[in-house]
């Protein structure tokens, strides 16, 4: 297949990349390098040495003898290069990862706000809007996430985005319906993947745009096995407040014997992925697409679910250090029940990489292995969710409390 | 109240705002005139001869002896703008009214389409986004639209926003919650207020931002008590196939002896509203706001359904002229019951204006009154909602059909 990868050049997008290419799939990547001047912007770096995108594809070529094509495109400014691109080149699939994708980021200030707003609806829309002007029928995979479900609002087993519920209907009777799961998203980010999802049911619906969307859970692990071939191939490992996952912030706390902080009672429960299971994920997406006119397609990605308290302790267990409990800067329930429902995936032949057999690799391979890259003063999450929020960290930073004691 | 009407140029913009001065508001209309300059695009005009926003003003002024200020901003492209003017002016309320709101035209290509949603998913961001970033508690009324409900997507009888449903819970057993209405937009500009509505619940949510969203059905009408007061006043009347409402392109074909075009069997079911009882609504709106931390206030903002064959008729009836059936260039359900609720602004003291009661006046004080200006060429609908129905309309308007006869 000749496939496009929008955002090829970020965490899930190299390694995807490289899989595909791997597979003996024509790989062309569409990335405007947004998270490199995001990096500059945050004066932050990945704990990992990332090459440039050039670097990284003469390495690939080098080691492989395969070609992956790059493009500097803005996806969600450049409407018109785009649609020029897809129609010279007319993929059988397109990969969509070309999304601001951290939730402190997109809180971080107003401006962050409309730029996360404006860069992935605008992305996702001109996708959809060229392929339906273009008249090309090319499956779109999107990268979702979890997190347009939110983590406590209806109560019930979180179904591969679709919900069976009663309604009564106009002849008073007791009625039953599918519909999309009611969103709701924990922060600007999140939003903005919700906002995806009705414009993925709309196009799907009008024009039969064949649509599948990957809600996500959270991602760990660092290396794939193409991501291993070459030191100059390695992906992204974030550990700053706004882009570190919670694993890779207390994978560095450990590393550098700084006590893992836990947000709030830790009590909340989040849905987990290896990097090399979301990559197979995308790689069995694509062979398995919707059919013309059928509604969008929603698997959820994820493998795991795990209450952060208890991530803390198995890290702690590992490398034995301490756990400290911190106010939590994000709006949300203290403690909530996460069921996820993933059979598609499984059925499709999906065999999960567990956090109990992987983490340890973790720990030894890249955390400790790069320990002294680490930028100690980024280690702890900053971005509050509102004002209110704010203030209540403001206080909990005075020099008696730990998070003064970084200094 | 000091109230900024954002969008107070347009069709329910300006009546909306004459209507809050008369009453005795302080009220700031801030408009970049965009449906102006979309006449322009199109090449059509209002059938009411429409003055300038500086001599609307002027007159204003000189028949009541009241001010309202006119500020030229465009809502979605200056953020910066926005809000500097919201923090030098700290209005009570926004009424905003500042989308692209013709579904035929969000529909004419992709550049319309971007447009469409371009303007109107940042307009709303950017008015929430400062509203949160200047701590402004401001109340938001937003022009919805009964569009985001769909017409058939779930059998059941239309609530003011939220649908109660059952569902499984975790424990296996039956549970009952209100949803946010399943979104089934028929058109890009449509789902643009489905992207609103996701926007509204998060800051709602977030931030406890107190918003309402007045879910609207078509406006028929021209005038009210205000824009009665002077002919400088008169408020807009388009009849062109993008932003010319059902009901006025029936008006505007009786008038110049042409025979109404009914779109499929006509059997589609749509909401009314007269645009005298459309202010008053959002008077009524402004006088009773959500508290602070309240979930987002819908109302449903129409007083009556018909199905569209019936209004031909109707109208067939008071004026002598023929009906012709014509191909649907949407894409929707031939026939559709529809069943709303409205009780809310009935129990605030609404008393509608009925279709029986104020159509006859549209036909002898608007569409013959003005008859001389009609450009007969803009009466047919034409833009085609996919490919497939394009290449039928194009196939129905040959030579020996009756679209053709126009010449």
């Amino acid at each position: 297949m000749k496939i496009a990868v929008l955002g090829g050049d970020g965490f899930v997008g190299w390694p995807t990349s490289l899989h595909l290419s791997q597979a003996g799939h024509e790989v062309h990547i569409l990335d405007n390098l947004s998270r490199r001047w995001i990096d500059a912007e945050l004066g932050v770096q990945s704990l990992t040495p990332v090459e440039t995108i050039q670097e990284r594809l003469r390495a690939w070529h080098t080691e492989t003898g395969r070609h992956i094509h790059f493009h500097l495109v803005d996806i969600a400014r450049d409407y018109d290069v785009l649609k020029s691109w897809l129609a010279e080149n007319r993929p059988d699939a397109v990969v969509h990862f070309a999304e601001q994708r951290a939730a402190p980021y997109s809180m971080r200030s107003d401006r962050h706000k409309n730029y996360t707003v404006n860069n992935n609806v605008n992305a996702t829309h001109n996708v959809l809007n060229a392929l339906i002007e273009l008249d090309l029928d090319a499956h779109l995979v999107h990268l979702g996430t979890m997190g347009v479900y939110g983590y406590s609002s209806v109560g019930a087993a979180i179904p591969e985005g679709y919900l069976p519920v009663g309604i009564e209907n106009l002849a008073g009777d007791q009625a039953s319906l599918e519909i999309l799961y009611p969103a709701n998203p924990g922060s600007v980010y999140h939003m903005t993947k919700c906002l995806d999802q009705l414009l993925f049911q709309f196009y799907a619906k009008n024009d039969g745009v064949r649509i599948t969307d990957l809600h996500q859970g959270i991602v760990w692990g660092t290396h794939t096995e193409e991501t291993r071939l070459h030191p100059q191939l390695i992906n992204r490992f974030d550990y700053d407040g706004d882009y570190g996952t919670v694993l890779n912030r207390f994978l560095i706390q450990a590393a550098i014997g700084y006590p893992l902080t836990v947000h709030g009672t830790g009590g909340q429960t989040r849905a987990f992925i290896h990097i090399q299971d979301s990559v197979r994920c995308i790689e069995i997406a694509l062979k398995n697409p919707p059919k013309r006119g059928d509604r969008v397609k929603i698997f959820n990605q994820m493998t795991q679910t795990h209450r952060v308290r208890d991530l803390a302790k198995l890290v702690s267990g590992m490398t034995g250090v301490d756990i400290n409990y911190l106010p939590n800067p994000r709006k949300e329930a203290a403690e909530n029940d996460l069921v996820v429902k993933n059979e598609q995936f499984l059925a499709l032949g999906l065999d999960p990489i567990t956090l109990e057999q992987g983490l340890m690799n973790e720990v030894v391979d890249v955390a400790r292995h790069y320990a002294d890259r680490v930028d100690r003063s980024r280690v702890p999450a900053a971005v509050a969710w509102t004002r209110d929020i704010a203030e209540q960290l403001d206080e909990a930073s005075s020099p008696s409390a730990p998070r003064a004691a970084l200094g």
